[in-house]
């Protein structure tokens, strides 16, 4: 019951000279409830409403913050298409179980009967990786990762990082958002989305241009019922679920808008909250874990108060 | 693009080592759908009646099965509840988003009005983890694991050991079954079930007894509506989801049975899968990633044809 993981000694290391690990004598073991009750406000980060996207379905609201950084033409066609309302009345045409959500235009494949993309590229080089800039956050988590050589966080997102720190990419964790694409490495364009709504599909880590993250309201999706056709498509078209709008959060009226913000990954409060998930204890756990995948991090978001 | 993740020379050589991993010039790389259709009949292990327990929901049938290698006195109570039909009428009470799905009586902590359990204790000492026995079978999964010393797959189940291979436990993936209990570790007695129904929450490893893992259905918990209470739990009594019955496949007529069959975890085809998901070779991905996490490796089921 004592076992102890692989490189326990060399997180050790990483845990006492970081600044997340207060001596036993300072101060007491807190909850991840403890930590967001005693943060701070400016440890908070409110939402851009020029990158906050809303996406309304029957269900309910669903908020997308882009991040252009990792993907920036992609998130440049996306801007574009979005602006001209290019997927109001199209429809969620994927619910795959313990895998994605996916939506766009049901008749994409049939040239004669698609939505025209306007002045949206039909065809983006990939960017499934980008070179790292000295001027990123970044909170490197020093679990370890069996997927990249360095992990962390870095404005409230999952990213990895090549072993020489040039290269970057966004990880896929629940709720990533990403560029749906067909075989061809410059086939995706933004008009297809999906959003991971199971155990991080590590493996489309890059392979696709990853462009947001789901901050609101991802119950709406991770519950929608799935689809029986192959990769959860569904079979019958009445299935679909219609999306009324999806608008950025700056183009509502100011009543309209959901404002939220993000507990920020280079706060102290996260850094404690790593570790207060990384060994829980909470009293119901008896046998802290000692560890935590970078996918098992929460990402706490709240409503920011009236103003 | 070519950036490699942390232990990749020691994988390398130890998927040279493993019979997993075929030299180019004798196999191409196949696919997980390849790999299953050539699959050979004897490498997939039917259900037994006796351990498959059959939920039904309004919304469809979902089928666990049951391994009492783990947690013994924990299935033996889980054995006399069922045949006692002692679910039956009683409801899912928590659905919680990228967690669990959790059931049994929303009664039970009113003494005057909570169902009787029976024959069954009400409370068990913990099965948190078990002295390993020699004659399970166990393919390691070389890859590693933050988690664990050591992981991989047992009777088609993830599980994890210790250092010293004397030590096992299960692993909490997506569709895990396991027995909640409150802040005692005694607390437990299999009169409340959950499923794991998001990122697989590893914290909860050697701190609950596992009892299962749904072989089919998961569906039809993993798409429930959320609770809106606090932890999932359904904050209005009637938004809860009755279960039908909880049986037994061995107590319904042999007609009414859903006979499945799992691909061996000691089978061939099952490390070939592994490899197969590890380093994605279908024309989509460009990027294979080198590395697969103990909960990315599906455990596939197929129904048995007629006989």
């Amino acid at each position: 019951m004592v076992d102890r993981s692989v490189g326990t000694v060399a997180r050790l290391l990483l845990a006492l000279a970081s600044a997340s690990v207060l001596p036993a004598a300072a101060a007491p073991p807190r909850t991840m409830a403890e930590i967001l009750a005693a943060s701070r406000p400016e440890e908070w980060r409110r939402l851009d409403p020029d990158l906050t996207v809303r996406l309304e379905l029957p269900q309910g609201v669903v908020l997308i913050e882009l991040d252009p950084r990792f993907a920036p033409r992609h998130v440049d066609n996306l801007r574009v298409l979005i602006r001209a309302r290019y997927f109001d009345g199209l429809a969620i045409t994927r619910v795959q179980d313990n895998f994605v959500v996916q939506w766009g235009d049901p008749e994409a494949e049939r040239p004669e009967g698609r939505r025209d993309l306007g002045a949206a590229e039909a065809n983006l080089p990939p960017e499934f990786s980008v070179p790292w800039q000295a001027a990123w956050p970044f909170l490197r988590l020093p679990d370890g990762d069996g997927y990249a050589a360095r992990v962390g966080f870095s404005r409230s997102l999952p990213v990895a990082q090549s072993r020489d720190r040039r290269t970057a990419w966004r990880i896929h964790c629940y709720g990533t958002v990403g560029v749906g694409r067909d075989t061809a490495p410059d086939s995706g364009n933004g008009a297809e989305l999906y959003v991971v709504i199971g155990h991080a599909p590590r493996q489309l880590d890059r392979n696709v241009a990853v462009v947001g993250q789901v901050r609101h309201g991802i119950e709406h999706l991770s519950a929608l019922p799935r689809g029986s056709g192959a990769l959860g498509f569904f079979a019958d078209p009445r299935q679909r679920i219609p999306i009324r709008r999806l608008v950025f959060e700056r183009d509502l009226a100011p009543a309209e808008r959901l404002p939220l913000e993000v507990l920020d990954s280079s706060s102290p409060s996260f850094a404690a909250l790593i570790e207060a998930r990384r060994n829980r204890r909470d009293a119901w756990y008896h046998q802290p874990a000692g560890h935590i995948d970078v996918c098992n991090v929460p990402l706490p978001v709240r409503r920011v108060d009236a103003e």
